[in-house]
């Protein structure tokens, strides 16, 4: 069955269409696994009335120990998957992407593109008092200076100092969680090199990050942690024109490949996000 | 230049062609990343005169923790990169991929393919004293029951025990070397279950694992380690028929994505594999 409304097509997916859905605008979010969910739970936990496709690439992940080419690759992948299901604008929540290739594919696809750089820049710029700002991410994240380079575009003079935590998304989705003694002494060793610093304000680079911030934050006691999807979440609509309404959010999930850890820690962790069910789609024929 | 010779049709690639290059066997070895280089370093140890191709498919590593359907889909595409280059014959150097689709690659690819099972289950058995075998693998390997059914097959009454070590492989592939406290406390976690048991023989059925055969081997006295590639690359002549001369083997290298650790892992430690050029290729067009 298609709908159609304002110049707008919808396609009836068995949800019930009725005149509030028709106004609502549908955004993608996507990410390379179940990291973005951390985003997605912001989203909606600050955002009532959107109607969101959510992909994770269940099949690729991890993107962060890829190089920048193969990232960009897939991630062109991803947004033109989510552009056939008719969304009107992209959240990258991936930390990866936002910082290796939102210039490139904000080049290609002429609808708003919004990262996850961006709004944790501004947020960091504001929480600072040393003016000393430290980035956790991944290895292409860290590499790429993106945060960085957002940040003294957006305010001189502060240091920002990158570390790479490359084992921080295995141990997340292999299950060892944040009170696990192999996650606490893998914390210990990323961020030693940042204790007893200056560094006042964290900004936890990577959508998976907040499922360690009790492990974080115990290890470095009065610096102050960033969730990178609630920086993003708040900002939403100022950065991109939103048509809401007062019902919740639905989401429909999508996946590479069929993963019973998303949907474990999508239903015990995230407590913000919608029940939905979870397809299974070919991301290399996008 | 395209020299034709006994039926072959041989590409020069730079290498000196001489007499003796036309009568080799050329093999295709494949991986979903740097694990199989173990493997490969075994064939070269117990195989002189090869000509080899080695396809590591480090832009979609790791294989171990996705769906049975996608690692065949990635398989499918490792074997026809492999037959597009010439190989007349496949060595599976991969663990899961050998566990979960070896019958349908060979019922779809009429060459000789083997794969890492067969040979680990005939030297697990002829190994083995008390009858009860280990089999260490990610959980692909250890869900499918492969090396059991294998067992099984060759022998009756050996009992199998089957532990998933999903956090090996990102170690390793993280630079976690095997005296670290975080790699030995990982050992610790994952094998205590079968400490002090009547196992003597234990599979080490990822080709990753080798690379942490002391951390094993300190953990289990008196339990004998069995490398998968050993065991393959001394029935390589056996499974396989192959026409070798007296000079060293030549490896072709072959990624998917450009990866630093790919060359630094292969040229630190593993003593017998031949220098090469490494090739990036587009495995998604396949």
């Amino acid at each position: 069955m298609v709908l159609e409304t304002n110049g707008r097509v919808c396609y009836n997916t068995g949800i019930e269409e009725t005149e509030r859905d028709m106004e609502r605008t549908k955004i993608g979010v996507f990410d390379s696994g179940l990291g973005g969910l951390t985003v997605l739970n912001e989203i909606c936990r600050y955002n009532d009335g959107l109607d969101i496709i959510y992909f994770g690439d269940t099949a690729r992940v991890p993107y962060g120990s890829r190089s920048p080419e193969t990232i960009a690759r897939y991630a062109e992948q991803d947004v033109r998957f989510l552009l056939a299901q008719g969304v009107e604008a992209i959240v990258i929540a991936c930390g990866t992407v936002s910082a290796t290739c939102i210039d490139l594919l904000r080049s290609r696809y002429r609808i708003p593109i919004l990262g996850v750089i961006e709004p944790a820049a501004s947020e960091a710029v504001r929480m600072t008092k040393t003016g000393h700002i430290g980035v956790l991410g991944t290895k292409a994240t860290v590499q790429s200076g993106a945060y960085a380079k957002e940040i003294g575009r957006v305010s001189e003079g502060k240091r920002v100092t990158g570390v790479a935590c490359p084992l921080f998304v295995p141990l997340i989705e292999n299950g060892f969680v944040e009170d696990d003694p192999i996650t606490l002494l893998t914390v210990e060793r990323y961020l030693a090199p940042i204790r007893n610093t200056d560094i006042d304000t964290l900004i936890l680079g990577c959508t998976h990050y907040p499922f360690l911030t009790n492990a974080i934050g115990a290890f470095l006691p009065g610096v102050r942690l960033l969730n990178i999807g609630t920086a993003l979440a708040q900002k939403l609509s100022h950065a991109i024109p939103l048509q809401k309404n007062d019902a919740p959010s639905d989401v429909a999930y999508y996946v590479s490949d069929d993963d019973a850890s998303f949907r474990s820690i999508a239903n015990a962790r995230l407590d913000a996000i919608p029940a939905g069910v979870v397809q299974k789609i070919n991301i290399e024929s996008y």
